[in-house]
């Protein structure tokens, strides 16, 4: 059902992989964040229950392969591939990093083996269904680092590629350590607390700004966030006051952040609100709310939406899905890419999380530290219920407790010290020798 | 069913209008590009079927509407609220630009009239799927333009924000002039013709590099492009200049692409190859599309993946949904936003696209010129069938052609004259003034 969800070019390798007799050979493939995303000392690890969905369900409709033996491309293609496709499954081994993990340059997220036809096709869903929540998930952990406790919470689905991209992306914040979103799906589907009370259009609604502040609180009651700046903030902030309890607080979502912030706790003081919180929205990311809490800025939650759904500064990530082994009955063949600038590391692997330092080990070796990658799917089977939500979320907050404070800044560190184990290395070495005779 | 994709605040909202009695009002709002992205010119509206899709299927679950009465927010809300949004369809109008249209800033892509709360619902949808698509229609306008006449192929499914959101690039990718996509469901979906034959995985499948290319010529015949870059892209062709015909050519992925090209085209064109095409792709955009040709490139087309799927130099846009009017049973009022930064302007509107310059008026009003809103939903009912792809794509193309060459350029240019007429001047005023007041 989902099999066409991919580039041409895995099904037309599927088939030439097929007509060469290749079906029966054993693949193994890693998706590896090649070079952080700018501006990045980690990335955060998420996806994983999308991926698991997509094995497991992998498949072809008689309606799909008729459109596949129409293409020209698969005009050679004999009619015994189009009957192995009907009858495909994933049937191979998963190896992922749990959610919620930090990885470095050069760090596998996941590895697949499998017969190679069925390692190869996941490769383009594979990599946007990792990169796009990973990269969220970083933003927000940024967001949340520079908000200093301070609650963070997601508000950009209507800038997300896709409406879709918004749950995953609110899920991915989420995970990142973000309180809360504004998406009402990501909230039904995945649990995740869900906010926001009203936007301009309520307070235009309305001949004035004080009818549509009583009429909201008649409604939310304790929840009211009255949104001040339809007009002007400092009006709508003298109206707020007016309205009074009940409110949890205002809203600010344009201009002067710091100097309005500074005005609007005066006037909800004076008024004897002093328990009424402001909340900032409006073009925010990890830098502006870094900036507007050394500056003293009397905020107290913050609505990130266009940059964190987007990952604005960073919208892609180098990743790649490679080929790194090829088993044909029992004998094992290790494939690297040694071209120029993009060169891929031979063989399956083993990332084991020390104190202050990551070695990448070949699978088969006993490092010291936690082993990042653990088995997922066995034999096209889950292994284990994956971790839920809240633990991928605080497996993520307390694996960034643990980094060293520079690459928690927002400014790029020293990286984080990621070597090769000499077995590794004694690989790569070979691999190169014998690809170059 | 897709009742709650939206942020929750459109919810409480809708819970309001509710309560405050206004259910009956139908209110105006209007999606309009505020500014254009960055670096750009003009933007090719997109996205339409789906915000179509969307009106026509809005409805809320039995299941959907027992979460919203579970959350805090909704706690003070009337069991009749609920009971409404069991029967909740979309039942107003929508008027839209039709795809393939450039705007500019300043304008409206769509309008929405309808009872307030059907009108509100739908704002974080609609804004999610008009942008998106249209940013990368945009940037693929951009690159076909850079690539002047050779083909341009969206590759970007495995970096987009979702592999839905791979698909549906592809199709805006389509509109704004790519001849085609490796998306292969975008194909079976949308009939766009879907390209690409090996990854490096192939080549590294098979011992040697020539049996990898004289596999794949067994498989593709004439369709078979050689990728040649995997170890070393110059043994690469005289690897795949071996294998000679039948191919279509060679691809290039990595690398220096200006000076290889060239010498992979010697190689091939002293094999007596001339007829064998180069394409190259890997980190491309529209500005080195333009400088690899700019410099006498020996290129015949180019994949764009990474930058084209995400809109890489701006992935998110300046769009807004603002409430223009209210009518009241007969009575209007005209609402507009008037804080410091962020402005709106009131009253439903009609564009008219003259020589040489826009007009925007009042939505009664008779302009000169192609009138670009028009009516594709009317009393919650499809007035006709959407414009088939090939037509947005054909509009795209005729309307680029027909605006000033400088518009085109990929640098930032003098912008087109967007002007409002007399009468929405007018209407500016008046409702500045009855807002002040």
């Amino acid at each position: 059902m989902n099999g066409l969800l991919t580039d041409l070019y895995e099904l037309t390798m599927a088939a030439g992989y097929f007509e060469a007799g290749k079906a029966e050979e054993k693949a193994t493939f890693e998706l590896t964040i090649r070079r952080l995303p700018e501006h990045r000392n980690y990335v955060i690890a998420a996806g994983l229950p999308q991926v698991v969905d997509y094995l497991l369900n992998l498949s072809f409709s008689a309606e799909e392969i008729d459109y596949l033996r129409g293409l020209p491309q698969f005009r050679g293609v004999s009619g015994a591939f189009f009957d192995y496709l009907r009858s495909f499954r994933f049937t191979g081994d998963l190896f992922a990093v749990p959610e919620g993990t930090p990885l470095f340059a050069g760090e596998p997220a996941l590895g697949i083996r499998a017969p190679i036809i069925e390692a190869q096709i996941p490769e383009t869903y594979l990599l946007a269904a990792i990169t796009f929540p990973t990269l969220i998930a970083s933003k927000a952990a940024r967001s949340v680092e520079a908000a200093a406790g301070r609650p963070v919470v997601e508000f950009g689905t209507r800038r997300a590629h896709t409406a879709e991209a918004g749950v995953l992306g609110a899920r991915a914040a989420f995970i990142g350590g973000c309180a809360g979103t504004s998406n009402t799906l990501a909230g039904f589907r995945y649990g995740i607390p869900v906010m926001g009370t009203a936007a301009h259009s309520w307070v235009m609604s309305f001949p004035g700004e004080l009818e549509a502040f009583r009429q909201l609180q008649r409604v939310l009651g304790e929840s009211t966030v009255q949104l001040i700046d339809t007009y002007d903030p400092i009006e709508g902030a003298r109206r707020a006051a007016q309205a009074g309890r009940p409110m949890w607080g205002v809203r600010l979502d344009s201009g002067d952040h710091l100097g309005v912030s500074r005005q609007v706790r005066a006037i909800l003081d004076e008024a004897g609100l002093r328990d009424a919180k402001i909340m900032a929205s409006g073009d925010l990311d990890e830098y502006r709310i870094r900036d507007l809490l050394a500056a003293g800025a009397p905020i107290d939650a913050f609505g990130v939406g266009t940059q964190l759904a987007t990952s604005g500064d960073a919208p892609s990530m180098g990743a790649i899905y490679k080929l790194v082994e090829v088993d044909i009955h029992g004998i094992k063949r290790f494939t690297a890419k040694f071209s120029e600038d993009k060169i891929s590391v031979p063989g399956a692997k083993q990332v084991f999380r020390d104190v202050g330092r990551d070695v990448i080990a070949r699978s088969g070796e006993c490092g010291k530290g936690e082993a990042l990658l653990r088995p997922v799917i066995l034999g096209g089977r889950l292994v284990e219920p994956l971790p839920a939500l809240e633990q991928a979320r605080r497996r993520a907050a307390d694996s960034l407790a643990a980094l060293a404070p520079s690459l928690r800044q927002l400014e790029v560190a020293e990286p984080r010290a990621v070597i090769y184990s000499r077995e590794l290395r004694m690989l790569i070495e070979q691999t190169r020798r014998n690809l170059l005779a």
